[in-house]
């Protein structure tokens, strides 16, 4: 039996990714967004959603670029302290102990201690009221060396990313279940 | 040190959505999208992004509704299946096991075997070449009964939800790492 939550924002699993940018006076900033995902595959395309009232806005805006990190499981402290504190008040790069490197690609900075990094040029917007969609063409994917999958997939366990529970936690991606266009054929 | 990947569409977590909507004659079809997310918080929206050729993407624009289906690790075969058949060949509820629901409050079903499902009214699209995003004003979620979490947040463990890796399999969520709003404290 299913109970009515009303017009809530959650789905399962969320990210918790980090979106890096150079404010607009140069300097690396980051905050964390659960509000996003893969948009296209061709171009490739990710999507973050971000207030307009935020540093990150006006940077995106500025520069036309930025960078989108997956933080693991280590990183749960740093991803949460860069949604609760703004880049306007505090350096959240050096707060959080992070490390920005600056992108050859793209006018943005990574996140040099995040496994998988997305480099992004801004590709299109798109206001929803709250929050408008960052829409980025990912430029190039670059990952830590050792965690290569089968095929063109990476290691799960090696990424180790953060699953983020609205209005609660954060979580590690646990067992396997089962390869992607195999296990759906037994039902054929 | 980090490697190139190129322009690729990896990220993490990605979602193993099962979007529901009636065909254009009225038939219930599910598809599986890993494209997507929330999208804004007011009003509050998710998106999926599909290609143009889909049944879905034609049952959508013609219904102006869908729903967003959270499988659990138990449906990860009925939600890899939904992916590789198209509902133009064969019924995939029917074929998958799964049962259709009318929901009283958009023009499409929602899938029973879910834990939690979010109906929702097409608000905008957005034309990202090969997929289109279809950003959905989420009317309501429901959830099964017993669910409930700390707060607002659902049981992560009693949702169980699928984690897609692009390119190889499907996981479980594993442990929680920490609370949001809360363990970023420490680095203030």
């Amino acid at each position: 039996m299913k109970k009515s939550l009303g017009a809530v924002t959650l789905a399962f699993p969320l990210p918790a990714f980090l979106v890096a940018s150079y404010d607009p006076s140069g300097r690396p900033n980051i905050m964390t967004a659960a509000w996003g995902g893969i948009a296209s595959s061709d171009p490739p395309c990710i999507s973050v959603s971000i207030r307009p009232s935020r540093l990150s806005y006006d940077s995106i805006m500025a520069n036309r670029a930025f960078t989108v990190n997956i933080p693991n499981a280590r990183l749960a402290a740093a991803a949460d302290f860069a949604g609760i504190v703004s880049g306007r008040q505090v350096d959240k790069f050096a707060k959080a102990g992070l490390t920005a490197v600056k992108s050859d690609l793209v006018k943005a900075p990574y996140v040099a201690e995040c496994p998988v990094v997305l480099e992004c040029e801004l590709y299109k917007t798109l206001d929803l009221g709250a929050h408008t969609m960052m829409i980025g063409k990912i430029i190039d994917v670059k990952a830590e060396e050792g965690l290569a999958g089968e095929g063109s997939a990476l290691d799960m366990a090696g990424v180790d990313p953060l699953v983020f529970n609205s209005g609660g936690d954060y979580h590690r991606v646990g067992a396997s279940v089962g390869k992607a266009f195999a296990i759906g054929k037994t039902l054929k």
